[in-house]
């Protein structure tokens, strides 16, 4: 039976130690950043070693600069169990968005470490590289690039927005090995991964909504990206044309985005799980005026799902309210290309494992899917049976006002401390 | 009985000579461009000087530059008959905006020289200045002056964008008094005016779609033009933030739009007169992303009626949606404040004589609301008896593709002489 976990004030003050040092090193003009592949993100890797060092751990770092900290289990041979999540932040971000899952796997070993016990496998805490889009346009590079999954051309035509400098170039000069990233060389071996877990803060605001400290993911939305949609009319003039013979863009791309919240709405009510998101919409601005009927608009959509059959029948009812739009009002809407990132899967048996263990301890919790991706996506479209703890924290993430009490933190750990101890006595 | 519009092929060749001239001499770039009180406008108005010298006509010119050249009639005491239109036209314009009402006028008058006879009444052709607000932003500049209308402090608040100096400074510049017309000095006497006939290009589609080559224009559509609609709402997570705790300013803006679209389509269809157009439409394009719930957005209405009546309706109807939107999703829909330029009303007599005189001479018309605002509006707004023709455009105005066959001109033409006899005879 799993004991570490009903003593874990020790960890949680160190925990909390740490999230200091962290932010007191990191800190920016308004709140902290920790770029990838730059000083802030080096300092917490820094900090995470020394930790490691104090707690006799094993330290390995791959090519790409990932951090691996390994508390050595018994047999060697097994699959490890890993947890962990990124150590950097957007730019004037908050302190807990990736730094608290790592910060949680250093408390666990930690605890193991003041118990002097031993696991029966290998417990590994991963510090992931670069996994915010803020720095990179490219989604989960230490994770992809851990598996040997990042595509090499990223390494060249992403630059970081403030250096101007390729994602190849920071690897570089921060003192890891580009090539070995180029010629997709694995650094992690999925059959040698039991299990992943990653704590992370809610990104979203409906545990603090809901008045309840720790969510279980159940499972990590994927998204179709629709870019550049483009609605092509005709300008008019907006006092001298009648209805009949305009072709307004902007009521045209107005029409499609409220028969996208109306199919939204309706994917709800049979339980589908769903969000849609316009994030950039507008006419030319060089060229509108108050009085000229609009000839073009663009627009973006972010459409997510648990499920990726739902984002596809959503793209294929798009297409078809876009093309009965366009002939009806004698427009051209083009949905342009998209992006598809699929769902993270989420284990049910570690799900079930984490949610039977919150119920035993008295934590209450939430099941509920992220909607932010994670590296545990990764993880999870590897075949590596992967399962999240969520921590509530209030604004949401990627700002300054981001806010996790250490106590909802307390609890997350102490949920993750019961299931790792569990998972490798079983 | 009505005899000088049987005879108009020599007038007709000579105002396509009169088109030929002042394109050529105000071709820029694309189009034409004659600037208010600019050079191109000034050109115009030394074409139609030097054409009044040729056919003997008496010369003024008021304060504010506008130009009125007349045909004396026998008893001077009569109030006149007066026509014209404006002689500046938008940047890279066509040729016709403005331009062909004076035109019009001008080979009226011709008309009657060459058949040596004179009127009852004056008739007067009015050059009027500075009617297009690309130059300066404030309407009917010349027409208001003209009545002591216009507010002083137009002159010296609306800026010319391409020389950035004021409205009074090109005044002077080019040779008028704005002392006179700071002064709200009159510079036409509403009562010595019997009655004003203006004609002009179509700028819609109308006449082209429907195969007829004149308009008579039953109204001048007044408007309601809202230039700085927001809604805020709340920023938020692409995928962390479910559907019922989002602030979504996007998805008010567009439902905001699309109730303003069926409320259009139910006026029409009791037959009320209306247009609507937004223009401008925009997420805010400097923290706009795809991956973000907006929380803000910007709109412009222009909103135009032949019926006051109908758009302080619409107003309040507007005002009613904005609340109970913004209630219901948690967000501020604030329309902002409006300007109302009131509808230019046309003489139903003078109306019913285009009309009736169209059917005898066999040219074919269409009874057409006028979109645009006219000069006429502010002359049928000072109780003058007003009334317009329409000449078939293809393309539009505004842009160098604007299209009117001489042709359809001269039908035109036809129907302006026909009326101003019959009225002078009246």
């Amino acid at each position: 039976m799993a004991t570490l976990h009903n003593d874990l004030d020790a960890e949680t003050a160190l925990a909390g130690q740490w999230f200091d040092h962290l932010r007191r090193h990191s800190k920016t003009r308004l709140g902290v950043t920790r770029a990838s592949y730059g000083e802030g993100e080096q300092m917490a890797h820094d900090l995470m070693q020394g930790i490691g060092q104090t707690l006799g751990l094993e330290k390995r770092i791959d090519a790409a600069g990932n951090l691996y900290l390994t508390l050595p289990g018994r047999d060697r041979s097994l699959p490890a169990i890993m947890t962990g999540s990124h150590l950097d932040s957007v730019p004037e971000g908050g302190n807990y968005d990736g730094a608290a899952g790592v910060v949680a796997g250093m408390a666990m070993l930690a605890r193991w470490h003041r118990a002097g016990r031993q696991p029966n496998r290998d417990i590994t805490v991963m510090g992931v590289r670069a996994e915010e889009l803020s720095w990179f346009p490219a989604p989960y590079i230490g994770s992809r690039a851990a598996f040997g999954l990042l595509e090499p051309e990223a390494l060249d035509q992403c630059k970081r927005p403030d250096t101007d400098r390729t994602l190849a170039d920071h690897m570089k000069a921060a003192g890891f090995a580009p090539e070995r990233i180029r010629a997709c060389e694995r650094q992690l071996d999925p059959a040698r991964i039991g299990c992943f877990f990653e704590l992370h803060i809610e990104q979203g605001p409906v545990l603090v909504a809901k008045d309840l400290p720790v969510g279980i993911v159940t499972g990590i939305r994927g998204n179709l990206r629709y870019k550049h949609c483009h609605v092509v009319g005709r300008y008019g003039h907006a006092g001298a044309e009648p209805r009949e013979t305009r072709h307004d863009a902007l009521l045209a791309g107005v029409e499609f985005v409220s028969r996208l919240e109306a199919l939204w709405i309706a994917r709800e009510k049979v339980g589908g799980d769903l969000v849609a998101t316009v994030g950039q919409f507008h006419t030319d601005t060089a060229v509108h005026t108050m009085t000229k009927i609009p000839g073009e608009i663009w627009f973006s959509m972010d459409i997510r799902s648990e499920d990726n059959e739902v984002l596809m029948a959503v793209d294929r009812e798009l297409r078809a309210i876009a093309a009965e739009i366009s002939a009806r009002r004698g427009v051209a809407i083009d949905l342009g290309a998209y992006t598809n990132a699929r769902p993270g899967p989420i284990d049910k048996g570690h799900r079930a494992r984490l949610e039977r263990l919150a119920k035993e301890i008295g934590i209450p919790t939430l099941s509920m899917a992220s909607g932010a991706g994670h590296d545990s996506a990764v993880f999870g479209n590897q075949g590596i049976p992967t399962a999240m703890i969520f921590v509530r924290n209030d604004h949401g993430s990627h700002n300054p006002h981001e806010a996790m009490d250490l106590a909802d933190f307390a609890l997350g750990l102490k949920l993750l401390v019961a299931a790792v101890e569990e998972t490798d006595a079983a």
